[in-house]
């Protein structure tokens, strides 16, 4: 019997950042080595960090790449090192996995189960491999495989045919609501279809709209887990196998709590609000807070990203903003710590419509005007911007951004929007859940109707259905795919459902203009849903 | 000896409106048979337009396929149909062309060769054929082959192999600078490869950022051009050719003339506009006319593709806007006939400094002020878009997007850019060439340097380098994705290039947001070139 100890190095590399990431392993390993591990596993594309999108068509790339790794094979390091990188072979790209160890690349898997669906692109750039790669690990004959050939059936029989007796599986595996349970049970299949232990090693952070939630686990062979490390965090822990009568054996080791679906999807935004800002090298943030629960909310989490310093508030009132409203958002500002200005949009306003007035010829009111109040209020807000070098948040939600209840270049003018992919009934839990761990948001915010306040007296469901039936069409609509037809025939409205699809297909080209934000879903508003602006799909079957 | 008419069928679809496509279809074919033709050609998945984008992933869209087809076999043609859809068997989709005769479907061919780089993501959607489809056409044995399958040698050897001696190519092939002499190239040597003339039939029109020009030809076996039909424009023709000794022999027919580069450069933009317009079913369009180059050659676009009485130009002068520019923008609206107004955005700038200045803490003038001026005017444009129901056209160059020389929200506030794709120095050369066929720009319009006019004085070169320099570095960095080192080696100046390097890599946020335009070259700034926002890809090698 011999033992082997596992470091998982669940990290955060940057996009691009080749010799960056390099360091980022080499200061892992010199850790995992000192604690005593024999072996250290990093996620997917260690190197390039993950997706490189079309950074990988650079020429530079197989030069880069060469440079990183003759580092790390000199870098004189007592521990095996197992990392990810691109791999340009005669022209041709592999998703590559690679063991450093004594100074030489002694093997290398490429990538066989190419993702191209949902936000992966991975056939624009990969070819695939099309064989196991077996190598010896003290003694074990141990097996590498990367993210997707994980969610096939084929990699891992194709494995356990070569003879290998551990599975060490590389992954940049995004979130989404409910993926982490998905995966552990995944897990736990292939174990026991392999008859080998399996050690997944995924990345954490925000990478644009992805949010990667770490989740690394190790499985043994009868599919018990046996090791979790933190959600939504770097972390570099140690698991221990023996190795004895030709298998490889593990005991239940610590297990981090599996979260649940709000406490998750709260880090997701958290964590990918954070790393934009940072990744991207912004002082701080601004939003827009109207005493709506939608900037209320994002105003939390970019407190709970950021700390109180680098967030500021600008509440900008118009003649149809209540006093609650104003009341509220003050006392948020106040509860969060946060700097907060009010800014009356009164005077844009009128030099806008004085202008106007002469060539709109007496048209009579309509959405323009509203339209203008966020407009001004945009503008004031990347004013702010421009002049501090804070980032603009936009606060729009699924729903909305879904029907096109927002204002391109109004309260859509921003870099990132935290609630993209969160429907308005989840802003709600999640408002409520927020405030358990701390009443920051004022509860009236939460308990009164949700009105945009661009008329007067307007409410949001004036011109909506009720936001939990029109969270139920978008749901069918937009992550299902269920036609009109279909929705009606499960018992909605006809007038609702018909009015809601023409409203997500028409608003496309809002969509296409909107900020990226934080994907939560297996249907994001984002690089998941490529839909024509240009289009005569009709509604229908 | 038997002699085939052969109708090659050169159409706009709408993406996504199967029951009007198939309608198109049924006219064109029931025109060509009133012309004694024996079969009619249409262009690559004709029932659903391309690129269908995610349409495709929709579950309604076998069925709606399949009504549009039992429509075509009950049409009681006396004429053969050969048409491109989007076929679903047992859950997996393929690229389909298919030959339907006296009512019934005789043969389906799925393409073989899928494209998955550029702006195409076919992998994402089809499963690839593996099979050649040969059919008997009034005794010929005939081969189907679907657009990228031409671009490859495989699939015309393996269908000369199978016996075929005529090949129809359906196509969807988008325009880029050059593409129609590449491609009548390409037809000529695959021509001679198979032994067989190849009747290439490609759509025409507009779909958000991609052109078609049509352009489609036949070719005879010994690879000379039989056939072109006229660019950039829906139309029928009859291709006359004669079947014996086992061969199909075509004479040299009527060839519309091969445009030179500028003129299709020029109706690229025009289509791409032209359609944009009319398929998204705006009454016109407005933009904002400043003076400058860029807004003028705008203008002759738009006006080239709607008339004037659809165009409505806008000039929103400011303290810093010169007289000339005044005079040039009223005289250029004048000579086109358009509606324009003078709007002074004095009265919003005041209101907007008057309201930041306490909260701007006596902070010195930067770029802020710029970009206020800019968001004034796109706050008036969207209002008049608004009110009138115009779409707005932006004005921005590739070279101005690259480097980020504009203003989100600002001058990026619209809906389409007819010049997304036109590096400046272009765009001086079809102002040229736009006049040649009338001066509808005033000439000191082209000759002044360019300006934008934010600041005292300003000239675009006191930030950026001329123009003629930063085009080539913008070509080699962007379109032939060439490193600031390999451009320093090729003479540029180290600064010019690493500043310029930068630029474009900081301003890939503001790319993101900014509005659909043409694509002209073979690498554009949308589907074309995906890059992370979040990178730390650094200057070298």
């Amino acid at each position: 019997m011999s033992s082997l100890s596992i470091a998982m190095a669940q990290i955060n590399p940057l996009v691009g950042d080749i010799p960056g990431n390099a360091e980022r392993i080499l200061e892992q390993a010199r850790r995992a080595e000192a604690q005593g591990a024999d072996v250290i596993v990093f996620p997917e594309l260690t190197l390039s960090g993950y997706p490189p999108e079309d950074l990988l068509l650079r020429p530079s790339l197989a030069l880069r790449i060469d440079r990183a790794l003759d580092q790390l094979k000199q870098a004189d390091l007592g521990i095996v090192l197992v990392l990810g990188y691109p791999k340009v072979v005669a022209g041709r790209v592999f998703n590559m996995a690679g063991v450093v160890a004594r100074g030489q690349l002694v093997c290398e898997y490429a990538k066989q189960c190419l993702p191209n669906y949902q936000v992966f692109d991975e056939v624009r750039y990969f070819v695939p491999g099309d064989s196991a790669c077996v190598f010896d690990l003290k003694g074990v004959p141990t097996a590498l495989t990367i993210c997707e050939d994980i969610w096939q059936p084929g990699p891992v029989e194709q494995a356990r045919d070569a003879g290998a007796k551990l599975m060490l599986n590389l992954n940049a595996s995004p979130f989404h609501k409910g993926k982490p349970r998905e995966r552990e049970q995944l897990l736990a299949e292939r174990a026991r279809q392999g008859h080998m232990p399996i050690v997944y090693v995924n990345q954490v952070g925000g990478q644009d709209e992805l949010v990667f939630d770490g989740g690394s686990v190790a499985v043994n062979a009868q599919g018990d887990l046996c090791r979790r490390l933190p959600a939504w965090q770097e972390s570099l822990e140690l698991l221990q196998a023996n190795w004895h009568d030709g298998s490889v054996h593990m005991a239940h080791q610590a297990l981090a709590p599996q979260q649940q679906d709000l406490d998750s999807v709260y880090q997701a935004l958290v964590t990918g609000t954070r790393d934009y800002v940072n990744k991207n090298g912004f002082k701080g943030v601004v939003l827009g807070l109207s005493g709506g629960i939608d900037s209320a909310l994002t105003l939390a989490i970019a407190v709970d990203a950021l700390g109180p310093e680098r967030v500021t508030a600008i509440m900008m009132p118009f003649r149809y903003t209540s006093e609650l409203s104003q009341t509220d958002a003050a006392e948020q500002a106040r509860r969060m710590g946060v700097r907060y200005h009010s800014l009356s949009i009164e005077p844009m306003y009128e030099a806008f419509m004085a202008t106007l007035d002469p060539v709109f010829e007496g048209a009579k009111r309509d959405t323009t005007e509203e339209n203008l109040q966020a407009r001004c209020r945009g503008v004031l807000l990347m004013a702010w911007s421009n002049k501090r070098g804070d980032l603009v948040l936009t606060t729009g939600n699924k729903s909305e951004l879904a029907v096109g209840y927002s204002t391109l270049y109004g309260d859509m003018a921003g870099g990132f929007d935290a609630l993209k992919d969160v429907p308005k009934t989840l802003v709600f839990e999640l408002s409520r859940h927020r405030n358990e761990q701390g009443e920051v948001i004022p509860p009236s915010v939460i308990t009164r109707p949700p009105s945009a306040e661009l008329a007067p007296d307007q409410k949001d469901e004036d011109s909506l259905p009720p936001y939990e039936v029109l969270d139920q069409i978008l749901a069918l609509y937009v992550e299902q795919d269920c036609s009109a037809e279909a929705i009606i025939a499960r018992g909605f409205a006809r007038e609702d459902v018909e009015r809601v699809v023409r409203l997500v297909d028409i608003n496309e080209y809002k969509r296409r203009q909107a900020p990226i934000g934080v994907r939560i879903t297996q249907r994001g508003f984002g690089r998941d849903r490529r839909y024509p602006i240009t289009s005569g799909w009709k509604l229908g079957e």
